[in-house]
């Protein structure tokens, strides 16, 4: 298996050569029909991923598909899932994956077989949750908890947060919300303040979630949670579990009732199936909806491993986006998911993407002379549209757009207005801005003047339930990994972070100089 | 004053001329210190803004200042205020300043004083609120209403909810939480049926904000409340209340307990200070507490006026993000907001920003040759420095941050621990941060090394107050209009929202064909 740059494959040179597609003349009229019929790849559970719209035709994905067998997307695929050393800056495996199934090979290391242990972990934290919904764990009143909170930062708490979210109303209408979530995450001490006046604290179980253990905003927002259980008469220990690796401080501690473990070998972006969002979601829905979460994601990374893009949505949408940022130049993308429940979904995939993909080095640790992950952003629809649309539509730049949508609503509630329900109009409006974008309009008063062209792909799900957003969340952990394995980065580290903590410790330490210490004057540390 | 296309001004050329900034060797060592002191613009409230760490030198404000001048950019701020017509796309005044105090001339548009009309709104709003908590104005079982709702989309509901959220902790430390606010904004039905299971509808006034009484989902959205109000058994009437154009089927209704209105020289994105941020703050906080939003945008406005850009920190902020679009060709800004409490304000700003300047016609609707506004994303800090900063340290692409800090956080409680409070930390770590991206740090291993060089500003506050929160606000609408004159595009209109509303309606009559058709097939509308 070869590991080479981007601008050294002869399918980048071809892709560059290529006839660029005009979406605005190729959507026009039947043979607009024509493609949205046949640019649809079948993905898991149901949904598909139409790229009607993206700025592609026949030649193009030709040499997508010669690009795919060149770089051998799939064979790296394989090599991680079959436990390589694939984040080579930490020099560790990778295998969140594995979390959801067993895709290829046993996995051993560490003296175990990695599929038996997330899998043990997996029936401690249910096992766990069935006590706490039974009335068989309770507080120290013997009364029954109600609520959760997540204690944790970047990983461990968008995704779990997103997910949480996602399914809400969805638990409500179905009779499986067993218990609130809350998440506590940022450092600034209001958003702790603020999250506990909204909890009954006798009444909740904090997760403490930080893989090392080490993480700073974690460790001080679960002192200030003690702090306040302390003041409330409360027992901390009774109240409050740890996910974290087996070898944290947090592990095997008498501070916490129980702890839940994941490992090295799961990123913190990537680890909403591991513990870090199975021991909250287990305990918010019950654990057969988070093992519906996990069977959603493993059939869509069985779907992964497809060789032929037209049958491997994650590889195809990974492959147009690496063409839209490397040949054409879009430094961008808008996530859009036309679903108030995926609310905070972009922001998990703001870190999924942007954590990985912003990088300046191979996976070698040589500099590369290529741009590598876009920027990620989005809004739900409708409510995008009321606001930056209008950029989209008619702003200097064009910015690929990731739509998301829905046949169905979750919750059991419609209104018919004017011989329409909501969700028909929000359905309508998700069609009706792809075809926008794409075909423009023409218009003599050039202020009303649409040009069109703006690229953008849709995934559609009958539902949003456990099994289709499970999905949905590993279409795009693939597409970051396959768009990584294009780039030849590596996506699962994050060294871009360690320099703001080293110096943020040296202002705490007074151990500053020059702007530092002016910045720090200025904000009034010192 | 002379409305030219960018690309004209002699100090544009000047500009593009100009040796460009290396902010790596600005920042360092004792030059950055000098920098951070003497790159510091105070502004209204007691605020700064320090943009020390931005691509700029004495030799470029120079530059700025000379276009500042040639582009007339204050003669154009008075214009607004003074009552032109600046928004030349709908032929409409700009006057939401005016809401906030007398910049200039009267100005007397519709046979009335607009300042006088926009202050008698504020008082019945006022009147209003204060009645609501007096227990003057009730539910039909003579009860207090408890909860405030607002039914509104795009400007009438990212930038009061942005608002909301930045004070409700505040508020509540400071014994002025009146009434607690929600917001439904989404077409989704599930939106909707989630808020209002949040509720109780039986001690809750609606807030329905339509400037023209049409915006489909609001009227939708509408339609559902009173449903759910019926279904109560509770009448419509005496739970709901509109903000609207005096012209609106929305107002003098008998459908609505009472109505407070504004007008089309209000755009939506800029309506947090009209009647569409005060009637819901004003039941929500209590009218003193919109008074002193508006006191501290007012105050904002005011420094606004300056010639000098040394002493108008808008216009500085403003020309600067010129400079790093159009001459450094930067194409995105980051908001990052170091107070969980300003989690919204971002997307506020997305809109404000991207909806006002993503135009590609200039203010006579003629197609200009040069970008124009950016994409505008965020997270508040901490938050982000665990998710997206990995690209902003180490990706491909340089992305301007605007940072936004607060040396005392809101709620009275914070922990000690390691010797600092939580505030301290995240102090520490806005500071760290802006050392981080301007000044980078080498490393033999290039997976840790950090270019630098990768452009700030902040603005700093004691506290996020009423007073602080209104001159943010204003700060940046305050920069988007300088923006818009500086790009000579009209920053008012949104004729990019229209054509997917036209294509929706389109795809409800079923009256479709081509791609819309299909689309509409996938998402099983037909």
């Amino acid at each position: 298996m070869k590991w080479e740059n981007l601008t050294l494959l002869d399918s980048y040179k071809k892709l560059q050569e290529a006839a660029v597609v005009d979406v605005k003349a190729v959507m026009a009229g039947e043979n607009g029909a024509k493609r949205v019929k046949e640019y649809c790849v079948p993905m898991s559970n149901g949904m598909v991923y139409n790229f009607a719209s993206k700025q592609v035709d026949d030649d193009i994905l030709a040499i997508l598909q010669e690009f795919a067998d060149e770089a051998e997307l799939t064979e790296k695929y394989a090599a991680l899932y079959n436990g390589e050393v694939i984040n080579t800056g930490e020099k560790r495996l990778v295998l969140h994956q594995l979390c959801r199934g067993q895709l290829g090979d046993d996995v051993i290391a560490d003296g175990m077989n990695k599929r038996e242990f997330y899998v043990s972990q997996q029936k401690r934290a249910a096992e766990f949750a069935n006590k706490v919904h039974a009335g068989e764990i309770t507080n120290e009143a013997g009364e029954k908890f109600t609520t959760v909170c997540q204690i944790g930062i970047g990983g461990g708490d968008l995704g779990p947060r997103a997910l949480y979210l996602a399914l809400e109303g969805w638990a409500k209408v179905n009779n499986t919300l067993k218990m609130e979530a809350k998440f506590i995450s940022n450092v600034d001490p209001d958003d702790a303040t603020a999250v506990l006046a909204q909890l009954d604290i006798a009444h909740t179980i904090f997760v403490m979630v930080s893989k090392s253990g080490t993480t700073l905003e974690t460790l001080t927002n679960g002192a200030f949670v003690e702090n306040a259980i302390k003041k409330a008469g409360l027992d901390p220990a009774k109240h409050m579990i740890a996910v974290t690796s087996a070898t944290s401080p947090l592990a095997n501690n008498p501070m916490y009732l129980d702890a839940f473990y994941m490992d090295d070998y799961i990123g913190g972006r990537y680890s909403s199936s591991s513990m870090v969002g199975g021991a909250i979601l287990s305990l918010a829905f019950g654990p057969e909806v988070f093992a519906a979460i996990l069977d959603g994601a493993a059939a869509e990374d069985a779907k992964a491993k497809e060789k032929d893009i037209r049958k491997n949505p994650a590889m195809l949408d990974a492959l147009i986006g690496v063409y839209e940022r490397n040949v054409l130049g879009y430094g961008m993308t808008a996530v859009l998911p036309y679903s108030q429940a995926m609310s905070r979904f972009p922001a998990h995939l703001q870190q999924l993407d942007m954590e990985s993909n912003g990088k300046s080095v191979n996976r070698f640790g040589e500099p590369i002379d290529y741009v590598t992950g876009p920027v990620i952003f989005g809004e739900p629809g409708t409510n995008g549209q009321h606001s930056f649309y209008q950029l989209l539509h008619q702003g200097t730049d064009v910015i690929p757009l990731q739509f998301i949508g829905f046949k169905n609503n979750q919750m059991d509630n419609d209104v018919l207005i004017e011989d329409t329900t909501s969700q028909q109009k929000l359905s309508a409006n998700v069609a009706a801005q792809i075809v926008a974008f794409a075909c423009g309009k023409d218009d003599d008063n050039k202020n009303k003047y649409f040009a069109g062209g703006r690229p953008s792909s849709i995934i559609v799900a009958d539902k949003l339930t456990p099994e289709t957003l499970g999905a949905i969340l590993a279409h795009f952990e693939n597409k970051v990994m396959f768009q990584g394995f294009a780039w030849n980065i590596n996506s699962f580290d994050q060294e871009g972070v360690q320099l703001g903590k080293i110096l943020a410790k040296a202002v705490l330490a007074q151990n500053t100089d020059g702007a530092l210490t002016e910045y720090s004057k200025l904000l009034s540390i010192f």
